[in-house]
């Protein structure tokens, strides 16, 4: 059982890591970054946020080192982006990445709230690791841009997507429910609320400037 | 005595929490951001400078898992501001802020002291760590919200500030102080002349430019 | 021989970061920062790279912990260089900086590579460790100055140089060469490397804008 959740949390990994490097690489372009800068924008925002889950909850070998394939596979995915497709191209695809991103954005949470869960962080900070993992990705490809991140200043539900479905995580667990059960249905609540999010142009609540 | 002393310091990272977060907020209102990023600029000004000791010094878990009730206090005091005060009255407010901020300072900066002296670190790395746990939340505040952080532009004695505060520390727990005492000269002497070079109008030696 | 490889690679610490400290001084000045900035950027530049790789492989104390003379050398030499130098005159020093910061590169790529090494770390993961601590200094370096950093958009090979010079140290470890030799090669390879990308002006293959 213990080798089907490692094998389920590794699957969920690698589909979230396509789709974030693919943001990362984009964002570079945008900014007119060498092929250093492209790399580095995808790694960042691939796997920042779980690299930093991973410094805060003190968990070594980090996720990438115990799993270094997937290293390799974005590495050749943003030198292939970057060499080798146009950015007007990647830009006329970037519509399409809202359901990727969504995707990784549930399985990037689940992961990282099953990681700290099963570390016996407390319920609070669980659902913070599950949003950081999440969210702190494409956090630092902006920040690397030179821009306030995206996700501090739209307006639109994103880290609140990953805390509902971090919340669902942590109810679910402590219900016992069946092993992976939890797991599935937090990625699932928070792809899903984020989709809709979407589709139906839902905003934050406007603050008092 | 072991008792009183975690007291004391819970009770200081308590106080100078608020007073921090608040000027997260105020950055981020200036910025436009949306509640997301209001409550992160309030968390990363109020716990990044802690946590970023704690990740210097290896110290888990982090002094806000050992203590929920100040993230959740945090969390509502950030969310509050957020969707009920004008920005205008904040701002009203701001330089009301700078009695608190300079209490925070202080308290942020013994705390840091003390918990990297305590842990063994040497008297260099134990000032060092009292002024990064005093100053960073609001570098991390600054870089967020793209700007060069006011505290390496400014002119004003600000880190300074702290680097004699946690100076005095290291001196008095060489010399044996009594217990609690050299936490609270090092809190009392940080605010001090961080007061005085507010009310002086003190600036640092200009740069050859 | 274990004594001999210690104090080669603390040598090489000393060396590199004079050069790293004085170009995160420059920056901090063309930006008008105080004298507080200009410290912390020339610290941030100097011991960026280094302790992010220790607390990416966990490794404590910081090397800078361990060598707390290195830390009042370079906080000596920054103070001076802002109180005392020209910004025009270190400008003017600027293009000559070029070779020490070559030098720089190629030591700080080796020492990383070399304590990755020695700690158990992948091949893959140690040649990451060798290119993050030669270069994250100054990518710090320039998200405190708030501006994209240089590495990743001037198209000119600089984290490729340290790449190649930790993977001729990962091969000849695995070559079982002699002690002392891997890290004297990777050290000279990447230096050598980027004094010719620069002197021949090569440049990174262009992207598909």
């Amino acid at each position: 059982m213990d080798v089907w959740r490692q094998h389920a949390v590794l699957a969920l990994e690698w589909l979230g890591t396509a789709a974030f490097a693919i943001s990362g690489v984009l964002s570079a372009m945008r900014k007119r970054m060498d092929v250093v800068g492209i790399c580095v924008c995808g790694f960042l925002t691939a796997f920042g946020g779980g690299t930093l889950r991973d410094v805060l909850i003190d968990r070594r070998p980090f996720f990438w080192v115990e799993n270094q394939a997937v290293l390799l596979a974005t590495l050749a995915l943003c030198v292939a982006l970057a060499l080798f497709i146009r950015q007007s191209h990647l830009e006329r695809g970037a519509r399409w990445l809202d359901i990727p991103d969504a995707i990784g954005l549930g399985l990037f949470c689940a992961t990282g709230v099953e990681l700290s869960w099963v570390s016996g962080q407390p319920a609070l900070v669980t659902i913070l690791m599950g949003v950081i993992t999440a969210t702190f990705g494409g956090v630092l490809r902006d920040m690397v841009a030179n821009e306030i991140p995206t996700l501090f200043r739209d307006h639109r539900p994103y880290a609140i997507c990953a805390a509902l479905g971090a919340l669902t995580y942590v109810g679910l667990a402590q219900a016992d429910a069946p092993e992976g059960m939890p797991l599935a249905v937090c990625a699932g609540v928070t792809t899903f609320t984020r989709w809709l999010a979407l589709r139906r142009d839902w905003r934050l609540p406007p603050i008092k400037n």
